[in-house]
């Protein structure tokens, strides 16, 4: 066997077989294969597509070129995974909140690169706590609270971070075998039994059409199924931010609020549908609408709130912060927006919105860039509303006055009217 | 502009402008494309093909990412090329043949890489000949003698030897774009204003069958005239290797042979037809028969093959091994081949046989590789003819007994009988 042949097999759109998928990946992990070899291939897949077995094996083949985390000790173990957003803080508020109905939470988190933000990069911005723990303690952690979430200490499918960084660089991006074999491969990898994926459309997503993403998530149901861990998938909508905040620490004080019992609309939305589904899988209830239920009654009585406390207490971070969210430190310079138009907000893309935050600070070009927590974007007004001429639509969030200035000039271009 | 976009378009199947393929060639000549790159966008070419308009300014921006030589003092300069074949001496008959005819040959050739031959290498088993002559040497040789075959000197067409080296290690060699451009790229750097191309088909040949070598044709003669180059093809088979003899010596041999009257029916039909296409090119005869009539009479009084002569000895090369084959110098085993059946030979693949040439020192596995001018293979019995049991079907030149004698088993396997 050897990279070649199995390059022109799918370049002549012929199906690989699983040996030959997992000769390319091991090979391809293990450096004995050129870039430029997976490249090719990488774009005959894009282009000729996939059938469900092949991703399926390609998927599999992913896990097992690194480490796989058994967390068998803890029960069925239940992942959630958002195909990408802005302003995203759900996992934020849905693990605390699933924990507290009894459903154990280890999750895996990575951290953000481009527009989109990583739930470490957030927990982050809560002076003490630790997402770098050893995977014996993490386990404790999940048996004792019931709750624990980490930044991705293994190994996990090195293969999909190869695959990804040559995806980014030749424009390989949207294509649902590679798409579906990188998101099913880190979750498998990172244990979990079952998954429920929020497979997002719009201009802040990778999915630009409601269509796309019902295809895309038929193939996530499918190939989960195939590999043997139950997978539903919740299609909603990412035209414009979720919730107010985007930026690390501002969205963890609106996920604190949400906590609190202050839901904004469209985060309520997107919490309940996937956490209702979490609990249905986790065969603790099988009507979504009564699983909703029990989930805002947690938030009103405080038991979700509780249990975020408790996990941050746990994991070595400042619960004083979590309490009195003023003590978060400010940006320097806290600037209003106002566009001086009266109307209605026709749309605010999302995926622009991320980048003024990466241009702030909040977010990382490159993997090695630091992350500035405190920076970001609040917007007060979004897509739907009316506005007057003297509103304040948003605020930018910044520690230095020119870039400020210049992304209140960008995000005015912004709000189309 | 930028690559990623470029692949994008390719990608999904959209025609590149002018300054898109200028870019991509310029840059990647540069280093400033990474190879996974290039073998991405490559792949998208391969699978989705090319316009005759995107072949062109393929070729022409080839061409401009090196030195392009300037012939235009020597008037007008034919070119002649073979898409690659197995004991293909055309080139060493056909260039002193023209210019005894009065054409000026001005002729830059290649190295030999994997089964197909060198003219280059063959001439370099001529004692004294040089290959490497300065490019103004090189005119002069052409001006006072009407003829030169050089190796190349110059730096022709660098992106074509990048993208082709890609090429060969990702499997995306036959795609008809990019062996266009490829060639057309050589000939019109190497100073051609009109070309004469030799479009094989077979088991020794890119081109399978004889309609992927009409449709090869069709675009070789479509792109020649687009960029301004008159260009003809002749289709020939190259199921079985041409004449007798393969390996270096053993192919000038067989060419001064020619050259004396002594003409193999299956050479001979290769060396008339091109011939006869180039004469016409150059406004020296319309009628392809009168063209065939008069090469035939400058081989039987002498004059193709005094003009050789004048070749070798204008270059430096002893004239005596011209004069008297028997001196050059033979290797130390020449093995009989018998195959012990009777019958019709059925078939004499062409590429293997030159991979048997490969194995005895022929030619060259990598650029590096040394050339063994003595060894090779001369064919006694080939495709079509009746063979009885005690018949010597070939004999195996080699320099080393037990490699011979390997090939002479091997060979016996590919008379099919």
């Amino acid at each position: 066997m050897n990279i070649q042949e199995i390059i022109a097999k799918k370049r002549d759109k012929k199906e690989l077989s699983t040996k030959e998928i997992d000769f390319f990946i091991q090979s391809y992990t293990r450096g004995e294969i050129e870039d430029y070899q997976a490249s090719a291939l990488i774009m005959c897949i894009y282009i000729n597509g996939m059938t469900e077995r092949e991703i399926t094996d390609l998927t599999i083949s992913m896990v097992n070129s690194g480490e796989v985390l058994d967390m068998s000790d803890l029960g069925t173990v239940i992942d959630k995974h958002s195909t990408g957003g802005v302003g995203d803080k759900v996992t934020l508020i849905l693990a605390p909140l699933i924990s507290s109905l009894g459903l154990p939470v280890a999750k895996m988190s990575g951290r953000g690169l481009g527009y989109t933000g990583g739930t470490i990069d957030k927990l982050n911005s809560i002076p003490g706590y630790k997402t770098d723990i050893e995977i014996e303690q993490f386990k404790e952690n999940v048996k004792k609270i019931g709750i624990s979430i980490i930044g991705q200490t293994m190994n996990l499918a090195p293969a999909d971070k190869k695959i990804y960084a040559l995806r980014d660089s030749i424009n390989a991006v949207g294509s649902i075998p590679l798409i579906v074999s990188s998101i099913m491969s880190k979750k498998i990898a990172a244990g979990a039994d079952k998954i429920v994926l929020d497979v997002t459309y719009g201009s802040g997503a990778f999915m630009k059409t409601m269509e796309q993403a019902e295809e895309l998530s038929k193939v996530l149901v499918k190939v989960g199924k195939l590999a043997g861990k139950d997978t539903e998938c919740v299609i909603t909508p990412m035209e414009q931010p979720l919730g107010k905040a985007v930026g690390n620490s501002l969205e963890v004080i609106e996920a604190i609020e949400f906590l609190k019992g202050n839901m904004l609309e469209d985060v309520k939305d997107v919490v309940l549908e996937l956490g209702s589904h979490m609990i249905k899988l986790a065969k603790k209830g099988d009507d979504l609408e009564k699983n909703k239920e029990r989930m805002l009654e947690n938030i009103f009585n405080g038991k979700a709130f509780d249990k975020f406390k408790q996990l941050v207490e746990n994991q070595g971070g400042d619960v004083s912060y979590i309490e009195n969210t003023d003590k978060f430190e400010k940006a320097k310079y806290i600037m209003e927006v106002k566009i001086n138009k009266s109307g209605e907000i026709k749309s605010l893309d999302a995926e622009k919105i991320g980048n003024l935050c990466v241009l702030l600070g909040a977010g990382r070009i490159k993997k090695e860039d630091k992350i500035d927590s405190s920076v970001g974007i609040v917007l007060e007004k979004k897509t739907g509303e009316y506005i007057k001429e003297d509103d304040i639509v948003a605020y930018v969030h910044s520690n230095d006055k020119e870039i400020g200035e210049e992304v209140v000039e960008k995000l005015k271009e912004l709000y189309c009217v």
